[in-house]
């Protein structure tokens, strides 16, 4: 077999995204061996170019050559690292994160460590769960002054629909793999958060906590937050 | 092919049942026609017994003989029906059914009815969705005073989850097949119900009203309301 | 049963729901009599106030009262009405809907219709298929001109990706029960959405152009289209 | 990020809960480390509270302080644990647990040890399975003893129906994980009791042994066994 | 397009099928025309051979030619017809079928008048309910003197669990259609058979009882029924 | 909790089981321990009875004692072992296994084993795949011989429908977990042969080796082999 | 709403795709009104161009304008037409395409109509069934004639397997949704031809006549049959 | 139990494929042990013919007798071996393989190491995704260039119909099971893969690059290439 792409490996990543989108190219590292995150690494490195690692895992990252490990920044709860600081200008977005408890930690923090890297210092509310509603009820005030919130949640996910019910702010709703029995994987959450009551929930896809920072980053490309 | 039951047809119906578990043979009438329908009506009227029928149709009843049809009281909404007055005891069970609003009220009066077949007058709050809490918030010392509280919702369920952490209650959650999208046929609802945060919520087949009146009634066969 | 709501039907409707959330109540029809959206638009009326109702056929409509049916501005396309001239106040929001075609019509007018209610006027692009991408490329400048795009699609849903590499607007992706064979109901749409390479994609139910519509108003709530 | 509620960890609790449901907040440790646990158990310890554990595994008992471990009482099969000595008053509550065998008894012993905390003791009955119908013919009398029966089964979970046609009590069906082939994951049985011909049956979680117990506690919250 | 069969429709009939496997091919109407019915039946008429028709709704007999229908015996409750007499040999075979009330009765009678067109005399027990357990009790001596059980239930089919445990007899479960919510359309008492505790049953297709019915002319084409 | 078995806990054997349906109660050891089994086998011992264990491990089998080991005869491949010789009267029942391959060894084995344990000794086919059909066609003859053909296959179980239409035998289909991609868990196998053309064909569950033994004797019991 | 597609409605066909993809547009029809359908077929008359309409229903036929239907060369079978005579140049390539019987032709004409709608003429094999197998094994040296064989298969589609170990051509296997039970909707066909043993079969949608005679004019674009 | 294959292993092999259908029998080595692995290679050896392993391991490769690795071609991405040189005659089909990126490279090199063995070599173009268009876009004259493009793709599978639109060549989709969330096993590219709106695009099981190349090699059994 003969390879058009294997003489210029750098071709591969797509260092004008930003340019189109707003959004640089990510580097998700499910099935990537640490030789092929090295080669990548070595890529932005020769470029000066910071970039951001998604489901990195800590064996991963042991494996690193010592000198690309050293410009790592990396957080093992969401499984993210930053290569070489992204330096990013502080944005004035106000984005808060909602979920219920210390099981949806790593979703919560992959969204907020991809707001970091652009410069957005998220919000985090993390222990407002349906089951104990005085805990939503108190923060309300507190919550309506993020024009974005992003929630996360797994199990059946009915926070979706009664934040929807209370705050005119738009609602990204991130369903989380939290659950047993008939909710296992993610997938009642998922169909709770699209099939709410509550008008104009958007959602991504399951764990996807770097998605729901990139929708809020897509509206601060285009918008400036409104003084009320 | 012979048949061991068409000699003695009116064998087939159960009617040691309430005996045993302290419920009659309801008539289930799905897939069966009007002359089955009126023969087992026959099998009851000789026995001076009352019955309750569910999933009965309009064209079915107009279709049955005038000197039985004028011992039915018929509920079009529910599509249950009483074949001769049950004339039951009053008993002084407290029951709630709590629904969001129209879509739910096949499911509602199902189980309201059947409740009224054994002699307990239900409660009916039918506005109570998530989207507008202060609907559930305003009626919750009210919702308070009942010791079983039949939740009926389709869509994503949320209500399940939100009244099972406020009230101490036995909640049975009936999931309705209301919905469009990921939430056609009454699954979503029920997952919510099965999977929810709250502790120790049951639930029911989708859209079983009357299975949840007979959860209801079987509380009261062995149980007696406290008083606070 | 004794019903908690029956005496002041009234109470049902949550007439305050624009103060939270930005965002009045629809009257969504699917399981509403015709004499039950009659009562609620009576209500509706005396208050002289606007209601968007969706998911209405012209049955319904034609079974109304006279006198209602000549405030009601009905498009049958989409299934939605406009009861009583909801007369806003024209908002600066730019918004895109991009569609592949006849097929998906029904969908994309119940977001351009639910927008209108509020005062955006959208743009729509039905003829953007991926099949022939020149289509899309022609248009893309004159898309990029839109912070918020609605995308419709049906069948595989690869615009959804497509577009997310393309452009920095915030992409709202509306999945469509548009298809046959593995592709019947909108499933396989909604998880091409969902389950996108493209960062940052947000989603809705499949066929909920209406809650496309509310999402696009709750960043009108809370942001100003920023200057390029 | 910044985060709304590290600075008072304790408040996360949700201390009031049994006063609003008559259920304390049990903690449910599957996806909490062993220092998250630890922490909790502190909060709990410097309230003289006790507190309920499930879903708990012997290694991460075997990682908590050796001051902790010494105030648990943890039990491996249902993976629950007393935190501190509940030291219920006892309740007369009378509960049947009817079990099949030997797979089932993890879901039995967690529903069991529910009881257990508040201060019912429930009886076991952990060979009833339809397969040899004699086994349960024969307890029939004692079975029926029992106002409240929690059945635990498995594979096809035909138990659930027939107990139904045979008893007058509150059944709650708990199906498990237990099978394979078309049964792998207590679906069938959830399926079976769900859909059962007897009428009344109400159902938990696949797994669910706590959620049933905490429904058996929620009837005594408010009930009184009847002399019969 | 030209077509290789055209010519000699006939001969897309198996008429050598029976020295095969022991059983005709019998004329599965769903998707077929009453024209293409009219022409298979003249195939078969001047062949002077009868035939069994299964699937067979009553219009489709009333648009056949009338010398045809003449030569029908159709039942319309199974949708079965007999085409010419088959007049088979009397057979020994004792076969009982088993179903729990009317709504099983298309699938019952098409198991029963599949074995009547092969000479086999089948004893139907209508009203074999798990719910009303006696029923079965009562008559399990009647039952025990049939070495093949043929089994119809809908719903949960625990019957089939039940039978596995008290008869010896090879016993076919035919799983039906009939049930709603989470049993809409028969997979629910299909995935009942396949999974249940009971040794050695075997399973057809939802609502086969032609399948039934041929399995047990299998066992008849090769064995003799035992003196016990 | 208190245990109505613990003190008696021999009781839970179905020692009568071979009176009433022919089969004794195997031993299925997936979630039981090596120490549940050994009390299981001792309680056999003590009554001097062969048992047959199935879904056995060879590290359950290491962990016995030795004197219990000594007494088993443990097959790898099938995961089965008689506990003590059962020294079965041999029987005279043909009965062909057929299977594609080595994949479907334990499968097949299971089924041999279980018929072995009763007295049968059965034929295996062991490389009649559909793909090479020549090796199907070869050996007709030689399968037409046995009135029973326990059919063995995974991925998309074609073999089913082929020998349906080949054979007057009765024809067991076990569906095994072998495929990958759209069939990797037996499901495809099981639906095809559900789903067959071919009239007359049963099915166990998935990998149900043991159940189609089952099927074979049950029969026997109530059949002999009618000469040709 | 302004719609950036409606003054130049006719922009929106893809006149161009044949010179891309060496296909024309087909009018897929199921969602397309008569009116819709009419501006379409307007629109290649203006250019003198033929077109096909697939799922085009005579309900729609009968409410064309009579000029327009007089163009019309209209299958019902297959739901397909011509609008004006395409007059393809004949092409050499040899298709075959086999079926079990007369519920498939829908499809089969559906591939056949689309290959002659290109100059294709197509072989039909209407009665090739694996229950059958002699009529397949009869046909074997005609069918290997074919260099490309389409196979039309419902149920649980085993000729795709026999078929691709028996032949060396290029197989475009159709899976049909004609069955029931567990096989209603094509699906089984589907993932038994995707699951097949037989290396390289290849498989479209779901009744999808028209993409399996797609892929064979792809392959005729770029190859000519080889002599053998 | 007697086996009818023991005998004569050598038989399973079906050494005549390659004459009926142009392709030799591949060793699928999924469940093969490696001793099961070894004799089939003798087997092989002995006859002096090389074969093609599928899905092996690492580990099995290490357990083989040393004689037989030596003449093994291992490639541990793809899990494929050659045993013994095939030495085929070059081919003149010109393939090519695209795909996304390093995820999909054992599928795709799957593909191009089954090429190989039949003297085929292919061309990779392995960063062809897209959400990056203009990778695709600015190699489309060289894609072109060849008439069989076999696509994998995991996820959403888009550019399945990107490619469909393009090019007029025979475009044989491979999905692979890359992806998280909804789309965890390839399901979700399948299923854009085979509903994708393009014409004529043919589809093989996920993640099967071994059957995607032997379709390519069915075509070039019986075509070749066209000059342009």
């Amino acid at each position: 077999m003969s390879d058009q792409n294997e003489s210029s490996r750098e071709a591969v990543l797509d260092f004008e995204r930003a340019s189109r989108i707003g959004l640089d190219e990510a580097v998700f590292c499910t099935r990537k061996s640490a030789p092929q995150i090295e080669s990548i690494l070595r890529a932005f490195d020769a470029r000066d170019t910071a970039c951001l690692l998604t489901h990195l895992d800590p064996e991963k990252v042991a494996a690193l050559a010592r000198e690309l490990r050293a410009k790592l920044d990396f957080d093992p709860v969401s499984g993210t690292a930053f290569f070489r600081d992204p330096a990013p200008k502080p944005r004035a977005l106000k984005v808060a994160i909602v979920s219920g408890g210390t099981s949806d930690a790593p979703v919560v923090r992959e969204a907020a460590r991809t707001l970091a890297f652009y410069g957005v210092e998220a919000t985090l509310f993390q222990d407002v769960g349906v089951t104990g509603l005085w805990r939503l009820t108190e923060r309300l005030e507190a919550l309506r002054a993020y024009p974005i919130i992003i929630a996360v949640a797994g199990m059946e996910g009915a926070i979706f629909s009664v934040l929807g019910g209370l705050v005119d702010s738009l609602i990204i709703a991130v369903p989380t793999s939290v659950g047993y029995g008939v909710a296992p994987d993610g997938e009642l959450a998922l169909h709770s958060a699209l099939g709410s009551c509550a008008p104009g929930i958007v959602v991504t896809n399951i764990d996807n906590g770097f998605g729901a920072a990139c929708a809020a980053l897509r509206v601060a490309n285009r918008f400036s937050t409104r003084e009320r």
